[in-house]
């Protein structure tokens, strides 16, 4: 038989990233009747596969406003597709609307969910053994997965950092830092947003030592105060901005995108990342475009005003887990995160968090959250949880938070 | 400005295979007005909007019928999914009724195309520096793609090579061939097949050798005569089966998938290609595999049925393509393939054919057709180029035929 050995195979799949998503899946799987707040994915209330048919109609019906004849409208929409993607002009219009972020729609590459235009863009940077990705400690599980799957080394950065010591300090080793991966607005997993002072300082202190910046924004929108992008500030093309329509679109659409607007040699840097896209998926699914494209449309290209029933959801349960939080915990020994948006809480505890806890915590308690050992290098002990609150109503959250006391007073001593 | 140079990217964006995917996409664009024997694209003929909903609707309604109820319909179409896909029950029954292939449904991963499939299996498979990649030559330019990106290095295995001598040679210079791609069915570009004589031979070196195949199968549908493919004389899970419906589906579905029903330590291989794609695109879009899905269903899983009419006409343009050189270049000087199917037709010329004669093709004689060149490593000049009968019509072929016949005749002596 032609078995194979995992250890012939390639390291990442032993590596903790890949192992620790599969970890945190298969959790979740065996325990279908716990409460999760772990799970980032977006709420499901107002799904209606009704929208599905009418943003394509939306779409179709566009693109004959624009001129193009039946024929033409069919294999746009049902064909191989251009490798860069066919709803960039209206992703630069969402982006212009919503972001204040105005960018040629050349140099917008639309890609498979987020996740491909992280690839993309690592597996450009990556060219030499001695490339570093540089990337704000804790860090999203899935930019470190992909920076396994092109054997990009991490090198974390925390926030008591200086990025510029780190970064001297690393090109004085003979690495060369190509990149530092940031999301500014409510991180995932540290629901954090840095003010808009730092956001002009790591755009100085990028400038000054000549890196490029990798912008992640899929939780921007997701907050009652908003502040500009890194990319809205970027006078220097130092920022390639990632964004997502997992949760603001429809994630069952798989839609994501890159702002590569930086030169290569008189052409655009999305035009490199074409030319690694038509070798890894060819181009973002057509039908799929049309959907987001439609809902684009739909809503007058801002997506803020597509989500305000979203919006309102997610500040709601957001509010009802740091309230309840500070219902059950008054004594000052748990502590957490008061993020202003987004998805996550970040709740530190007096005792270390392990994957063992978790699946007590779902076994006994049933309740699950993540562990936020997950998003750190290395193997020192972490004494924090990230809580979501975005895939669970309020009687939800109310008897999870309930469960999760419970496991805590156990816990201590 | 944070601009960047070519030379400090991945190497793969100066490597032949994408920039001549490039250039050939280029020279399209540049010359719309020339009639495209160089397309490999399905016919657009029979693209019709309305099923892109009518699938939809079949596919959820599939859903109701297997117990789903409303929110559990559009949870899985409209939200992230299981990162294997949500039709591979489906699939595994078209694998059955059109190609006699059985497979367990857990070993298919459902991918964003086939190329995403080829980029998993590479990315899995290439371990270690000395692995190799061993690929029948002339190669298909989406695996060379594919390979560059994960540094996989390519031996090319011309017809004339005794396969298992070329192991054994790689092995003595201390290289570790991992698999051997090959394309038994009208291959891209050669157009050829293999006989039953050859897959078997074929398997019992590979055994032998211990060596897995990867079996790209996007055209076997598309012939009179239908051989077994090697996935289905496969008794010792040898074959790593990539599928595509991009001909067969829908193109602009995206939609691909892999069969590897190997086992890994207890698991299945498919488990681990899903553990790299969880980091590559996390799922694939569950909206565009709802389409294929219903698609399936509206053809009771025989793409055999709902390819009738594509059949018929890929077969007449071919047929027009192999009796229009016969009726054009009686000579003897020319000669060319004549598959029983498929979409490629090799005509061999007394001249070398590169990049330039295909421009002066394009600009003076108006007929884009693919410099054979493209699909073989180094620099020996090919004196043959591929013709492709599936994007035009028998009208555009006589237009076309006439051109090249020109073309021809101008460059020889």
């Amino acid at each position: 038989m032609a078995d194979l050995r995992l250890s012939e195979l390639h390291g990442s799949l032993t590596d903790r990233a890949l192992t620790s998503m599969n970890f945190l899946n298969e959790v979740s799987h065996h325990y279908p009747d716990a409460i999760s707040l772990a799970a980032g994915r977006p709420t499901e209330e107002f799904f209606d596969l009704e929208d599905v048919h009418r943003y394509l109609d939306l779409f179709a019906e566009h693109l004959r406003t624009q001129g193009y004849d039946e024929p033409a409208v069919r294999r746009t929409i049902l064909q191989y597709g251009r490798t860069k993607g066919i709803i960039h002009d209206l992703v630069a219009r969402n982006l212009a609307v919503d972001e204040n972020i105005h960018v040629d729609p050349e140099a917008i590459v639309v890609t498979v969910g987020c996740q491909e235009a992280m690839v993309l863009t690592l597996r450009a940077l990556r060219a030499d053994p001695n490339d570093v990705l540089l990337a704000i400690s804790p860090t999203y599980v899935g930019l470190t997965g992909a920076a396994r799957l092109v054997d990009f080394p991490i090198l974390p950065v925390t926030e008591d950092d200086d990025l510029a010591a780190v970064v001297k300090a690393a090109r004085a080793d003979g690495l060369r830092p190509r990149a530092c991966y940031v999301m500014p607005d409510f991180a995932n997993p540290s629901g954090l947003s840095l003010d808009v002072e730092s956001r002009r300082r790591l755009l100085e202190v990028a400038a000054a030592e000549d890196l490029l910046l990798l912008e992640d924004n899929p939780y921007g929108l997701f907050g009652a105060e908003r502040r500009p992008t890194l990319k809205a500030l970027d006078t220097e093309r130092r920022v390639v901005y990632l964004g997502s329509f997992a949760k603001t679109g429809l994630p069952g659409a798989r839609i994501g995108y890159v702002v590569a607007d930086q030169t290569v040699e008189g052409g655009l840097f999305a035009d490199e990342l074409s030319k690694l896209k038509s070798m890894l998926t060819v181009n973002t699914s057509p039908v799929a475009q049309a959907v987001v494209g439609g809902k684009l449309l739909a809503n007058d290209y801002s997506l803020i005003a597509a989500n305000h029933r979203e919006r309102e959801v997610y500040a709601a349960n957001l509010r009802a887990i740091t309230d309840g939080l500070a219902a059950r915990f008054p004594g000052g020994e748990i502590s957490w995160t008061v993020p202003s948006g987004g998805f996550f809480v970040v709740v530190t505890v007096p005792f270390p968090v392990d994957d063992v806890l978790l699946e007590k915590s779902a076994h006994e308690y049933g309740v699950l959250w993540t562990p936020m050992s997950h998003f750190y290098a290395g193997d020192t002990p972490i004494h924090a949880l990230r809580l979501s609150c975005s895939a669970v109503t309020t009687a939800q959250i109310d008897a999870a938070l309930n469960r999760l006391a419970a496991l805590i007073a156990d816990q201590l001593p």
